[in-house]
């Protein structure tokens, strides 16, 4: 993809905590919210994947920096990119901005299982090619 | 039961909101926690009952009353009581105390379904006779 | 208000549970997100209510029913509705479609209070006077 | 700190999702406590810091590995161990063992910062000399 998708999210009472802030493992929800939507921008729905194609994708390991925290009532917008993609797994590059501030960076890398033996499966072919392009 | 179960609950930052308290969908959490470790007393497991009898536990309503705020790094019990029981139902009494001060009633009613079918099953025999002792 | 506010609603990975629907305190979530995109439609902002005129509001209670289990990936109307409007303290009855079907319903009372002294306070006529219309 | 320490977790409905696991977001909050205990057995308790120092401690990084998935019901162990330790922040290693299965691994950083001013702010010499032992 040579265009990054985005994705709005609006900060809300519950995923602020005492500090005032952001939840440091709420950033986490957004950048998955980022990433289903991208999938279902190019018409790939994970449910529709499971029930039809025994496909479920699983996080591997997530690095992520926090570098401003978001605060309530916000309104941001979380990016994701493909950065790597093999047969069974992809890395997506992610973004959290707030007008032009960075706020957070993620790298988050993806597995392909089956969803009956939970194993590591090949990404469909259809899908590939679409994360390709 | 005659005499009241209480399980102890510590609240983190993940349990609190902006507001400096806890957030009002979390004290759900503590009150489910209360209810599954009142089960886990009396020696039924929830997944043991999902795997070898096709029960699975769903709450039908709650009414839940937010007296005095819970703040971050408080130690809270959560007690939970059988307020009625029926063939495939029950209703749990339940408070929030902070040492001397109730910061929260709640009463929570539960349905008893097939795990396959979703549909209403009746309690097992001996959880009935359990729970009415 | 004659008209009823709603709000869409995706349901993702972190509203889930086990069970494979929404988890039940999530719910109270979707309620609060309608709840505030409200206000904001009629132009008050909660972050600007606490920072210029010292005014938050809390959940007094709730009561929810939970009558259809909302499931991954479905796209939920959660509806709003101001049903009584007292000088310092409102309810609010909403409701969760999924099409045509009710998937629960939630009525849940709101103080307005002083964000420093945490004591009830007036609810600012303008916003009287607006939820009135 | 030559001994590591370890807090246990029970995994609830709460903190699973739709794919009967616990939600990648959510082995963060169990992180989270289980360092916010070691600081609690070491005598010192986050609120006191905040009060009484205008001290608060920051997640700047984290970067988590998922080896095995945790499931509803499981008894968890959380370790939390000091990797590396500055005038200012500071490196956990951590890890998720489900008896002699390592589920999970993360490296943590933490900023001090002046609760007033969010900015970095020594750590306390007490507790850097307590964290060295």
């Amino acid at each position: 993809m040579t265009s990054t998708f985005t994705w709005p999210v609006r900060v809300y009472y519950e995923d602020t905590d005492a500090g005032g802030v952001v939840y440091y493992a709420n950033y986490l929800k957004f950048y998955e919210r980022a990433r289903t939507e991208m999938l279902r921008a190019l018409d790939f729905h994970q449910d529709q994947l499971i029930a039809e194609r025994q496909i479920i994708f699983v996080v591997r390991s997530v690095q992520v920096e926090y570098l401003i925290p978001a605060r309530f009532n916000e309104q941001l917008q979380i990016s994701a990119d493909i950065g790597l993609l093999k047969s069974a797994s992809m890395v997506f590059e992610q973004k959290i901005m707030r007008d032009q501030d960075l706020l957070s960076t993620a790298t988050v890398r993806i597995g392909c299982l089956d969803s009956e033996t939970m194993r590591p499966k090949k990404i469909p072919e259809n899908l590939l090619l679409t994360l390709r392009q």
